[in-house]
């Protein structure tokens, strides 16, 4: 295989970048992980830093270089090639001697192939964001929210955390429900009770909405966990909540029955959350195949065969997950 | 007067600092408006820049000095010199010859006791944050959300704007109900509309994303007035329900009639907001007497007076309401 056309693939997320090394016929020959990879969340030096250490690993096992590199294609949310915005990964790319194509692809549609060859589907990532696309000619072409934790990401990580957060002041404010979310949110936290008042109001709450804002708002995304294990009312209440958010999301991409590729923690188990998210789909769920996949990995590989010009047949995507399972 | 006690009252605000100038007996006899005060906000030397330049300016008509007041109290949020956190002002204070003492009050107790003189009562703040206080014995005993923008403040202007520039995003992303609003903020951000799509998204929308993140969350603060001025039902909802908000906090300390003192802009004129504040509050509204401040300038003045030993009555009320108004 040593004189195989080479594409490698990268999947770069919120938290690790993989990267993909396959041949023209969905052989995987190497596989790395590096750190984050999207210029958007960490600057364009720590991202190229992120890609270029996956892309290193991914090349070790085989000994090649990227010189014999045809395509690379970066699978990332936000970044698109013809706005010119890939500078800041093509200048570094070069300098380690690749000399092939670089093209963007959205993180969406690397989870949509990861998961699934149909040209016809859906994808929904609930992670520390959301977003929900439907995918026609093997092409985006209709997205819903993914407009970020400010202003949208409604029923993600993000959005679940910060709904945990804020039941919790509302419980130590006595302006809302008891919740045992309380307990497991001051000791997430390592905020020790204090009973004292001030103008009505309690040290521990002081405590927590210092500690709470010191913390960079997407931080909150990390109380999420939780509520996955509270089983109480206001738990119950927000996942169920959150379902019903990713379906509308959905719902707004919905055109007809198709594969559901299902990326992120928050919809990956069958939890409260996909309970009401599946129940607010109603009768439409029944024309969905929910596929959930672990991250992009092989839908960034199959990407780039594609882009390389090659054919991506189901024997293609089997032949690479089988492949790649080999890596880890 | 010249050899009257001078008391200094300084109402630190989110936008900027007034600071009266008073003799024992509510004459008020200097008043000055500096930049912002608040350490939390600005940082401890820029904001004790906003409070010196409002003394000085309060000291000029006079030709009094630091070094012959009294008392400086200085009401803001946040801020307790039982926990030793004044440092920031008292050094500065002393290097202008100021030997006497200074206090820290909430500025929600200055906003009270500039539209009261009562032992007992209420005050509500909604401005870019959302409060609500209940007054016992002439000092705060319950307090109600002001827990910021992240965790709450429902009902504020931050909470409006963040509301409005949701319902626009919504309105673009076709996954909620057009609004006049959209053309009102994309006017107010200078966004030309630019209907070009790509992945199912227009290049308007993604351009507001950009812009919206690209400000400091606070600042969607700036979006509310739009809401005020729509008038379609996306708006009146969004007004309608901040109003609710605000109901429910001041509920949350509400213990018997009294006087309800308004501060902020959000609540000052008969909107929306006010009608549905009233409505939510039902029998409960008819034992409160709305008194709207504009600011806390007088009650900074008189919890300055009380703090120097004297005692404050409703003619120390009028006589400092009235004199202070020949400043401004």
């Amino acid at each position: 295989m040593g004189h195989d056309i080479l594409m490698l693939g990268v999947d770069a997320g919120g938290t690790s970048t993989r990267a993909v090394l396959t041949t023209g016929e969905g052989e995987c020959i190497g596989y790395g992980v590096g750190g984050r990879g999207n210029p958007i969340a960490v600057g364009p030096d720590r991202a190229a830093d992120g890609v270029l250490d996956a892309i290193a690993l991914a090349l070790a096992p085989s000994a090649r270089t990227l010189a014999e590199v045809e395509v690379v294609t970066a699978a990332m949310a936000g970044q698109r090639a013809e706005d010119g915005e890939g500078g800041w990964l093509a200048d570094r790319l070069a300098a380690e001697g690749f000399s092939g194509r670089l093209t963007f692809e959205s993180d969406l549609m690397a989870t949509y192939a990861s998961g699934s060859v149909e040209p016809f589907g859906y994808a929904i990532v609930a992670g520390t964001g959301a977003s929900a696309v439907r995918v026609a000619g093997g092409r985006i072409d209709a997205t819903a929210d993914g407009l970020g934790w400010l202003l949208g990401d409604r029923g993600s990580g993000f959005w679940i955390g910060h709904r945990v957060a804020r039941a919790v002041v509302r419980d130590l404010d006595h302006a809302g429900p008891a919740t045992v979310l309380t307990r497991g949110v001051l000791e997430h936290l390592g905020i020790v009770e204090d009973a004292t008042r001030r103008e009505g109001r309690s040290r521990t709450l002081e405590q927590l909405v210092e500690t709470l804002y010191a913390m960079r708002p997407i931080e909150l995304a990390a109380l999420a966990p939780l509520a996955f294990v509270a089983g109480d009312p206001v738990a119950e209440s927000i996942l169920r909540r959150a379902g019903e958010h990713l379906a509308d999301s959905l719902a707004a991409v919905l055109a007809g029955p198709g594969p559901l590729v299902v990326g992120g923690s928050v919809l990956f188990r069958p939890t409260p959350v996909r309970d009401a998210f599946l129940h607010r789909l109603g009768a439409a769920a029944a024309g969905l195949e929910l596929i959930p996949v672990i991250d992009g990995a092989v839908g960034a590989g199959l990407l780039a065969v594609r882009a390389g010009g090659a054919r991506v047949s189901s024997e293609t995507f089997a032949r690479l997950s089988e492949t790649l399972s080999r890596f880890r």
